[in-house]
C-alpha cells in the first residue's frame, strides 16, 4: 500500500506518513563523526520537528546511545524524561511559574537567558540541577547580553554547568556573521566561563569545523534529513514519505476552472486526479498551482503537476501524461526523489517549516520504521 | 494572565491557547438565523479546524441541539459519534477499506463522489445507512461528472439519501461562478434527484440568498469566527486569542543584525523582546518581517512589528514605543481586534490555514471557554 505498488482496483481515503528512524539514526551517527570529538547532543524540540518526540527519543536512546536531548518547553522534556529516564534534558525556553513543577518532578536542566530569569532561579532553584547560560553573539535573539554578563556577581557565575549561544547564518558556509559570532563567544567564554563546557552550534553549523563543534553540539534539523548545508549535496538520508490516495479521476475539459476562487483554466481538454490530503494535513496551500504530486507505473516516475488551490482536504493534479493510473492508487508527495528541501523550495520556506507542520496533523495513517 | 493583565513580576515561558466556545455558539446561531428555513450543520472536518472537534462537538450538540455534523475522514467521525450519539455524521471523502470498519461501527454516511467509491458501496454497503452523493457543478474537485451521472442505473439512483455539491467562488458574490454551479445544481437535481433534500452551500455560500442554501447549510468557517462574505463587514464573532509571554527585553544596537541569515539590520538604536512562541506552535513563517504582537498597558493596545525571521519557538518584536514592559507580560498574536482574518492577511494566505494550522500544536496551554 504505497505508492510504488498499485492498490488492486481497491478504494482507500487516508494519507499516510512514514518515517524511518532506522535512517534517522544512521544520520545521526554520521553527524557524530563529523564533529567527533565534540559531545553530540540530539534536538526534539516542537516534538521532534514533529515527527513524535517519543519515538525519536527511544530510538536515539536505545539505538545510539544518545544521552543528551533539547527541547524547547519543559513539557516536552517531561515527555522524554519518561524513555530516557538517565539523559540530560535541556529546556531552551528556560523556567519559569508555568513549569517549575515539571523541572523539579523531572529533573530538566533550564537555560536561562536573561537576567529576569536568573532572578527567578535564584529564588525557586531545583535541587540538584545546574542550568545552562545563554549568551547572546549576534543573533540577537535569546541570551544575556555583554552590559548584563558585567554585571553578575562571582556567585551568580558559578551557578552554571555549561555555557551556550546560537549562530545566525550557520548555513551559509562563508557569511560574515559566522566568524563575528565565534570571536563573541570566545571572548565570552575566556571572561567569565573559562572552566565550563560549551555549545554553540546546531546542525547547520556541525558543517563550519571543529572551532565551531566547542564540546557539544546540538543536532537536530540534519538529523531529520534536511540538508544544513545547502552549499554542497545533501550527506543525509530522507527520513520521512508522505503518500495520499487517488480518490477520483476525470476529464477536466478545455475552458474549465479548477478549485477555489477559479485560479486554473484549462487551456486543452486535460486529465486530472483528486488526492486525498490537503493543508489540514499540513501541505501548504502556498502549493496552490505550483507543487507537485509523483505516481509510479511500472518503474517510471511522473510528476504530476497541482493545478488550482490546495485545499483543507483535498490536492488537485494534472495527470495527463500519467498512463493506467487508477482510483485507489497512491501519489508521494514526499520521498527519497522529492525531498523536504524540495517541497520548501517550492512552497516558497524552509524545511524545518514545512516538516514541523507536517508531523502534527492527526489524520495520517502514522507508520514508523525501526528494526 | 492575560495580555490585559501584568505578569507582575512573573516569569513564564508557555504560549496561551483561548477558544471561546459560547462565541462560536453564538455565531452558529446567528448562521442558523441567516440560513432559515434550511437545516443547519457543523462543518467539523480537520479536527474542527484545528480547534478539537470533541469540545465543539459538544457544545454544539448540548447548547445548539444541532444534530448533523460533516467531517473529511471517518476517524474524525469516530470520535464525534463519542459525544453525540444520535447525530448525523456526514464523512466528505467517503469510504474506503481503509474506513470501512469506523463506519460500520459508529454508522457514519459516507459521501460518495465517484463510480468507483459506488462500486465499491454496492460490494460493501454497510446497513442502516444511505449514503450522499456528491455531484461536481463546476469546482472540478470531488463529485459525479454529467457523463458518469448518466450512467447510473434506477436501482443505483436510489441507493442516496442526499445529493450535494461544493461552491468554487462563493466568498466572491458577484462572481459568474456562483450562479453557474447553482444552474448546473438544480439541473442535476430535477434530473436524478427530484425528491432528495439537497446540500450545496458551506458558510460563504449561506450568504448568497436562499436558492443557494437548498434544504441544507454546511456551517464551518463562519461559525469560527472567519468573514466568509468579505465584500461586507463581518457579522461573527472572534472565537480565539493566542497570546505568549515575553520571555527578554533587550537594547537593539544601530547597525546590528536580528534573527536567522539576518534578515533586519537596525537602522537606529532600538528595544525588542523575545516572545516565546513561534512557527513550532503554528505562527506562520511568512509573518517574519511582516506580523505584529500587540501589548496593551494602562488600557492603551500598542502595535509591536516581528523584526527578523519568525524561528520555530521564538519571535521578536520591535517594542521600541511600548513603555513600561517587563519580562512577564503577555503579548496577543490573534485577539478581538487583530482577527484570524487579518492575521492571514499579513501571512498572504487565507484564514482557514491558519486556524487550521494554530491549534494542533500541543505546547500551548489551551483553554477552552464555556458557560
Amino acid at each position: 500500500m504505497n505508492f510504488f505498488t498499485r492498490a488492486n482496483a481497491q478504494i482507500f481515503t487516508q494519507p499516510i506518513l512514514k518515517i524511518d528512524l532506522n535512517k534517522l539514526v544512521e544520520n545521526y551517527k554520521t553527524l557524530c563523526e563529523i564533529i567527533a570529538p565534540a559531545t553530540p547532543s540530539a534536538v526534539l524540540k516542537d516534538d521532534a520537528y514533529g515527527l513524535g518526540a517519543v519515538e525519536v527519543a527511544k530510538a536515539l536512546y536505545e539505538i545510539a546511545e544518545c544521552r543528551n536531548f533539547w527541547v524547547a518547553h519543559a513539557l516536552e522534556g517531561a515527555r522524554i524524561a519518561e524513555v530516557a529516564p538517565d539523559a540530560n534534558i535541556f529546556v531552551l525556553q528556560g523556567i519559569g511559574a508555568d513549569s517549575w513543577d515539571l523541572f523539579n518532578e523531572y529533573q530538566l536542566i533550564p537555560v536561562i537567558a536573561s537576567p529576569e530569569m536568573l532572578a527567578y532561579w535564584k529564588k525557586n532553584p531545583v535541587k540538584d540541577v545546574e542550568p545552562v547560560i545563554q549568551v547572546e553573539t549576534g543573533l540577537n535573539r535569546l541570551g544575556f547580553r555583554p552590559a548584563e554578563l558585567k554585571k553578575l556577581s562571582k556567585a551568580d557565575l558559578k551557578i552554571f554547568g555549561m555555557v551556550m549561544s546560537h549562530l545566525a547564518c550557520a548555513d551559509e558556509k562563508d557569511h560574515f556573521m559566522n566568524a563575528h559570532q565565534l570571536e563573541n563567544f570566545k571572548l565570552v567564554r575566556e571572561k567569565y566561563f573559562p572552566d565550563l563546557p560549551a555549545s554553540l552550534s546546531a546542525s547547520d553549523g556541525a558543517f563550519l569545523g571543529e572551532d565551531f563543534c566547542c564540546d557539544m553540539v546540538r543536532l537536530g534539523a540534519a538529523m531529520y534529513g534536511i540538508n544544513t548545508a545547502p552549499y554542497r549535496l545533501n550527506q543525509m538520508q530522507n527520513v520521512i514519505t508522505v503518500e495520499a490516495p487517488v480518490l477520483q479521476i476525470a476529464d477536466l475539459p478545455k475552458g474549465d476552472f479548477v478549485g477555489y476562487s477559479a485560479t486554473y483554466r484549462a487551456a486543452q481538454n486535460r486529465k486530472i486526479a483528486i488526492v486525498s490530503i490537503g493543508y489540514g494535513d499540513g501541505m501548504p496551500r502556498a502549493l496552490s498551482n505550483v507543487g507537485k504530486v509523483f505516481f509510479k507505473q511500472k518503474d517510471k516516475t511522473y510528476e504530476a503537476r497541482i493545478i488550482g488551490r490546495v485545499s483543507m482536504d483535498n490536492i488537485i493534479c494534472d495527470v495527463t501524461d500519467v498512463p493506467t493510473l487508477k482510483v485507489g492508487d497512491f501519489g508521494a508527495l514526499i520521498f527519497d526523489e522529492y525531498t523536504l528541501d524540495d517541497i520548501a523550495r517550492d512552497a516558497g520556506t524552509i524545511s524545518y517549516e514545512i516538516v514541523s507542520r507536517l508531523g502534527k496533523n492527526t489524520r495520517f495513517n502514522r507508520q514508523y520504521i525501526r528494526k
